[in-house]
């Protein structure tokens, strides 16, 4: 088997979160099949990795043995240079049960003045996993450089998005219009390596 | 970019002993151009990752960034379940600077008497990465079951081997005729099912 995937086969996008399959499938232009883990009442792995790559394979390689479907998993977050690249892979996980992030990007503001740094350089990480039963696995990492900003800015997107400023940009991804983010985000890039690896 | 590797290729192999990457060259069939790591002169990076695959892709990611090819990494080990695992990616710390692996094999022993444990179940990993220059990455990993046998057995082989008694077999991994270990091993299961998403 080489690794591509035709078009229209099934692919379980490994998460639990409908709105998150159906992006997954739009990323991927509405090529194949996607069905998420929740839908086929697929158990989500704990993330016990300490890599975004790490978990992303996990779950990847968790929902394709199970389902005998090949599997796509996502794993993504902020890493800032003067907390030594947290929150990184704890992201979400800072915004607690809850996922008040307005919370979470306290905690960067308040940590940084803890420790009295002043590098305000951080970046968005994406790592994409397509794992096939019992088989290989396919790893992409998306990266989008910036820095950081305080206090948030703007109500759009998602997360960490109000703090962050991309690099030579003046809008936070809080601000920025969503096509504008989309087409530079850590997730296009991630989402472009693999249709390039895969798509012939 | 499709994910193969025409024949030809200039391939990195991500390791800094010479007879490690001459046998990568002969397990994927003398295809492809290889070059040691050592011999570019690249640094071999710290394995600070928590599982096989992920020093792999370590190793191989570092080798692809720094020499601009596709390279190749593996990490392998030997995991007993009554010792939760260990020494998994631990296996060649165990046998300390000089490479003993009669006390690695003394240590396991010792463990599980410690530990009053008579579980003797136990597997090899091998995980191989394959990383192109800033771009995506297959990963594999081959595994063979089994359980552990003391004293060790045979002289053959290399590592836990004498130790280790193959599922279904009565010798043990160092008295194994060498093409029938490597027919059967963690590492050619790795390589085959790698050639497979490889090579068309």
């Amino acid at each position: 088997m080489a690794l591509s995937l035709p078009a229209g086969t099934r692919l379980v996008a490994a998460t639990h979160n409908p709105g998150k399959a159906r992006e997954i499938a739009v990323l991927l232009e509405d090529r194949f099949q996607v069905v998420s883990a929740g839908e086929l009442g697929l158990p989500e792995p704990a993330e016990t990795e300490s890599t975004f790559t790490g978990n992303a394979l996990l779950k990847a390689r968790a929902a394709a043995d199970r389902s005998r479907l090949p599997a796509l998993a996502d794993d993504s977050g902020l890493s800032v240079r003067g907390l030594d690249g947290a929150p990184g892979i704890y992201s979400a996980r800072w915004a607690g049960p809850d996922k008040d992030f307005g919370l979470a990007m306290r905690k960067v503001e308040e940590r940084l003045h803890e420790i009295g740094s002043d590098d305000r350089f951080a970046w968005f990480t994406c790592a994409l996993a397509l794992a096939w039963p019992d088989g290989p696995a396919v790893v992409v990492e998306g990266r989008i450089e910036g820095e950081l900003t305080f206090p948030p800015r703007g109500d759009r997107g998602f997360g960490y998005d109000p703090i962050f400023l991309p690099e030579g940009g003046r809008q936070t991804f809080g601000e920025l219009e969503p096509a504008v983010k989309d087409a530079m985000s850590h997730r296009a890039r991630a989402f472009a390596q693999l249709k390039a690896a895969l798509f012939d």
